[in-house]
């Protein structure tokens, strides 16, 4: 039987694919799992783009343009510089989610064997997408009592070696939470002009900035051009996650032209979606304000509850809708299993991501868990209740 | 300046991609083009597809499941039993594509350094799947005086190595239009088996063969079950090229499992497309029946018209809509763009793929083009017709 790669041995898991069956075992069981282990919000996708797939007049469903049109791109630029982005369309390129604007990216800039460090926990898939290039994860450990600060600039110069390519950073942070300041996003250029490497900020996250604080895009750093790519995506922005559309956002005209190579490759992103986020532009201000407002109660209501219970340390989220909490337990990823395979309160209970999957430092965040909060304020207030009572029976 | 990798560099440009400034000049001075250069066709999606994602009733556009429902994959099974292929849902991965299909095979049995054997000439991102895996592509060459059939025995076994993990096949054949026989496919059975490699089928013209030819799947050898990976899309069955859904279909687990962890990587196949593709699977069968008597109408008109031109040789191509076709020139790169810069005719002019994108081996193809014919059958004659006459003035 001819063998399969080392690669795709390598490749990892999804950190909550193993919990899957134990939930889908629950659910035989008539128990109701709160689900606070995936990034996928229940809020409504604007009506302005579902209505555009609706009203849509396709005869033929063709190719797109493997770069994406001009007039998306350049209807892009327009929310760029709302929100003090000042690129053009040819600095643009669109992908089949953030997922593929990560894999165009790492391909264009490394080959087997580079590294590419990273602030851990991360969000988990960086490593698929670099395993899948033949690249290295590099971390840089940040830490929950700092609430999961940028980690010092000699913690990332201890580990730049021939190999290192770029720093990856996500900005908001996932499974964090964790803003960065302007200072930071400056520390880190510091270092990338020095070493001369990428700086890829991952800002999907980007609306989600909470109590009044600003998002810092690489984007906007000046002398930064050449070493800046933007990872974006319109799967949380606008609730629309299955559309699959994302980009690429890059001054440095050698890495969009490679990335249109991958891009061409692959002949096209998908057609209705990008009638569905050409329009999602027109999305009122109003519906953002709705939505941040609603996280914001959110994250109050899982952090204040989420500290009422002994033992919990919680860091402390400014953006995105993830948090990480480090639990009264010796291994999250037994907990978080025992708690669907063993444990249910009145026939409820509820799925958290163990942390293990966001760290490629073997042993660590073994007691942590993200929780996404992507649930209403009654479920959230209901599944840390249930995490409360799990805990105490899972420590007797 | 952070520099671009070796792999970025390799990626080739799409074989057209440098002819579409040519193109978009000549309209802009009023010219008319037609384009026999590309795969997309121009049929009619067919209507029920179309309906069901107008009728939609969305309100949250989420993920679906990385490797596409079970419900779409049992659909797929039954599909797939009416073409005397019997597999399960778990034989299948939902892709984007049967471009990420390819990808994500290529990545699950290769590491970089190894090489995949191809029949020559073949479609073109062939070469940008294996690069962006840092994969070697190593061609065994068909002749155009033998219709491109399967390349002998002997020549694949002198290029098996070590490093050699898999062959890949078109059937039918793009550029070449080539249905493989029954006897085509067991030789590569015996070849696979012999030196224990997977033998990946791009089937995704399944339903495009002609002249009541019966096409031949890897998926219906006996033995090969370990051994045969089937590539396939919706985009061509069912003119819709734009929805970008694809599947991987094996009954290797070992390998299906693995290619699901880079699915899962990238989270979701495009959600509005899922929809499409599994109404699509109502199509009636006068749909197909429609199109193939279009096709091969096409074909004949296409082919008939070639052989009149002096000095042109053009294959027979059994399925597919490509032919591959010799002109009286040295170099068909120059000419596609002579005829568009500085040729028309009752200001028309067409464009062609020149074919040296499709071979591997340096100087392979020179005087060859590849002719899609996704055109009526008048555009088709004026197109030869066209062609003829700018042949007259370029051989002056
Ligand atoms: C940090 C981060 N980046 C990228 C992605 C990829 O998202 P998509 O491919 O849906 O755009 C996600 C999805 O959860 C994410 O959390
Ligand atoms: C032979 C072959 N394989 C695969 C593809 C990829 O098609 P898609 O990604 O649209 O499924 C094409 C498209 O032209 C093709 O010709």
């Amino acid at each position: 039987m001819p063998a399969i790669s080392s690669k795709g041995n390598l490749m990892p898991q999804s950190p909550i694919r193993k919990l899957v069956p134990y939930a889908e075992n629950a659910k035989k069981n008539g128990i109701n799992v709160f689900h606070l282990n995936i990034g996928q919000p229940d809020i409504k996708t604007p009506q302005v783009a579902l209505d555009a797939v609706k009203n849509n007049d396709i005869e033929v469903l063709s190719y797109a343009r493997s770069e994406g049109s001009e007039v998306y791109r350049d209807k892009l630029t327009n929310y760029y510089s709302q929100n003090n982005i000042h690129v053009n369309a040819n600095d643009i390129v669109v992908t089949t989610g953030g997922s593929e604007a990560l894999l165009f990216t790492i391909g264009s800039i490394t080959d087997p064997g580079d590294e590419i460090i990273i602030p851990e926990p991360f969000y988990a898939n960086y490593n698929g997408f670099s395993i899948a290039s033949g690249v290295k994860v590099v971390p840089v450990i940040s830490s929950i009592d700092d609430n999961f600060a940028l980690p010092k600039i000699e913690d990332f110069e201890k580990l730049i070696t021939p190999k290192t390519k770029a720093i990856l950073i996500c900005n908001p942070g996932n499974p964090t939470g964790y803003l960065y300041s302007k200072e930071e996003i400056e520390k880190l250029k510091q270092i990338v002009l020095k070493h001369d490497l990428f700086l890829i900020a991952d800002e999907v996250y980007r609306e989600f900035a909470y109590d009044g604080a600003e998002h810092h895009s690489v984007m906007k750093e000046n002398g930064l051009e050449q070493h800046a790519i933007m990872i974006d995506s319109v799967s949380k922005r606008y609730s629309m996650c299955g559309a699959r559309i994302g980009c690429i956002v890059s001054k440095n005209q050698e890495f969009i032209q490679t990335a249109i190579k991958f891009a061409q490759a692959r002949l096209s992103p998908p057609t209705y979606a990008l009638i569905a986020s050409e329009a999602a532009l027109d999305t009122p201000q109003s519906y953002f304000e709705d939505v941040i407002e609603e996280y914001v109660e959110r994250r109050n209501t899982l952090i204040t509850e989420l500290k009422k219970i002994d033992g919990v340390k919680v860091a402390n989220p400014k953006g995105a809708f993830y948090c990480v909490a480090e639990l009264p337990v010796k291994d999250s990823d037994d907990f978080a299993q025992w708690i669907l395979e063993k444990f249910h309160h009145n026939n409820e209970t509820v799925m958290v991501a163990p942390a293990s999957g966001f760290y490629s430092t073997e042993g660590e965040g073994k007691n942590q868990v993200r929780i996404a909060y992507v649930l209403n304020k009654e479920d959230l207030k209901r599944s840390v209740e249930i995490l409360k009572l799990a805990l105490e029976q899972y420590n007797q």
